[in-house]
């Protein structure tokens, strides 16, 4: 087996582990809940590919961080992405039909169950980092602050107020810039930089955790635009946008695919001061990446 | 000025205090999120009486707290009330039109600017208590992570959901109260449970004030419920529940009365254990429902 099928093979049990946890810590006995907790089990496992919490164990590895340190911190993650992608996809948000190959969970379990499944799974998010007898107060605090200020109107409530608002094809790039860094990199961002605070990184190690995934988020969502501009629901797995001002409608596609190349370099660039350590962040950006447009 | 003057006097001073620290804690000055900051001071300066920091203050002067170690708990809890307001008045929910008076936020800001107003004033709660340098690291993690208990599935999100799939005329009793007691009356009673936790409360303090907090909040429900089935919307200032099994429902109007003494009396009757020092709980409980049946 080389290294890079010995990478692939550590991150498959990674997801199967994660699963197993995220059984633990995101359920609920009333019967009277019974519905509600199914509408979140319809999503929280629908074949996600468990990227942020990866990218936070790939990170407590690199600063020696016994794994069972970032159990409720990669689940949490996970619930938080999630709850985003319930939220997103109601009618009067994205109004998106299809996640992951399958019906929205709005057009399942209707709009009002939806919405308080995404916020069942944000706050139990909080809850599982702050239930953690593993983790000393001073790190719950931080991280948990980490992650309210990610999901609030600074980050990701914000990003996709502008999407919803701003979005169009006369939009500046730096609207564009602003709702994909609020939207959806700042959770990933905070994936590798929540795991690094329990890990006891230097402020330049964590500069350069940001710099590698706020890039290669930026990678991603081009790969997406181009896949939407391209691709077939079948073949996407979910809605495709109406391209309102993506990457595409702003620079069209050879420019894009030329400032795809520019983010993925600037990612891998980043990582270069963890030496040789950098192997699965360098095999998570290729990943990640390697959807075909 | 007489005792009950006085009391009045201090809980008017308080509520301005409230909406000036709300000012401090809940802003944004990022342009392209004007509107949804507007949507969320529209909601949050409405009037409402500032029921629940109130209640923490008067927890915090019980055990000597000073009252600027509460500053941030106490705009966190009426954060949280506010979004529940937002949320549950959506049309998906429980459909409101009006809210103390006035249109509801969907109503002028649109379901998705509403919505995105009630996630953010959430997460902005547990913020401020975790940014808040008057607190030490365990008493930030104890409180937010009750915090982020009472909104979850297990209280407020549970409630408001078995309050959407469960009620009607011919639910039981047991059904009313799991609503009541998870949609409402927990993020009270955790406005003085996580007030007396800052404070060092013994256990039997926090039972007294949960049993006072529990059963007032029960009577409220009551009479909230005997407005609406005598009320009209100018006299109440909310859109009026189309009666599908609340107490008056299930009991008629004599014996919900009777059972609104019965709470009150067990509220009041919780905090005696307080001595003299229990004055202004008292008051507390007689405006919170001297509104008239």
């Amino acid at each position: 087996m080389n290294q890079m099928e010995k990478i692939l093979d550590y991150f498959g049990e990674t997801k199967d582990f994660i699963d197993a946890k995220l059984k633990q810590y995101m359920t609920n006995e009333e019967p009277l809940l019974k519905v509600l907790q199914e509408s979140i089990n319809y999503t929280l496992y629908s074949g996600g590919k468990r990227i942020r919490p990866l990218f936070c164990f790939i990170v407590g590895e690199l600063f020696d961080v016994p794994r069972e340190k970032l159990f409720s911190l990669a689940c949490a993650l996970e619930m938080i992405h999630t709850a985003s992608l319930i939220m997103d996809d109601l009618p009067h948000m994205d109004d998106a039909r299809i996640r992951r190959g399958k019906p929205a969970n709005h057009l399942i379990y209707g709009q009002d169950v939806a919405a308080l499944a995404s916020i069942g799974l944000l706050t139990r998010a909080y809850e599982v980092v702050l239930n953690d007898a593993e983790l000393p107060d001073d790190k719950k605090t931080q991280v948990v602050r980490k992650l309210a200020h990610v999901v609030g109107i600074d980050e990701m409530v914000g990003g996709q107020f502008v999407d919803l608002k701003f979005s169009g094809e006369s939009m500046e790039y730096s609207t564009l810039e602003y709702i994909h860094a609020h939207k959806t990199a700042s959770l990933f961002v905070a994936s590798g930089t929540t795991a690094a605070i329990i890990g006891e990184a230097t402020d330049d190690e964590i500069h350069a955790l940001k710099t590698y995934a706020k890039n290669l988020g930026f990678a991603f969502q081009i790969l997406d635009d181009l896949l939407d501009s391209t691709g077939k629901i079948e073949e996407v797995g979910k809605s495709l946008k109406n391209d309102k001002g993506g990457f595409i409608a702003l620079y069209g596609i050879e420019k894009s695919k030329q400032l795809l190349q520019e983010y993925t370099n600037k990612a891998f660039e980043a990582i270069k001061i963890f030496g040789d350590k950098n192997d699965k962040l360098v095999a998570l950006g290729q990943v990640l990446l390697k959807r075909e447009s």
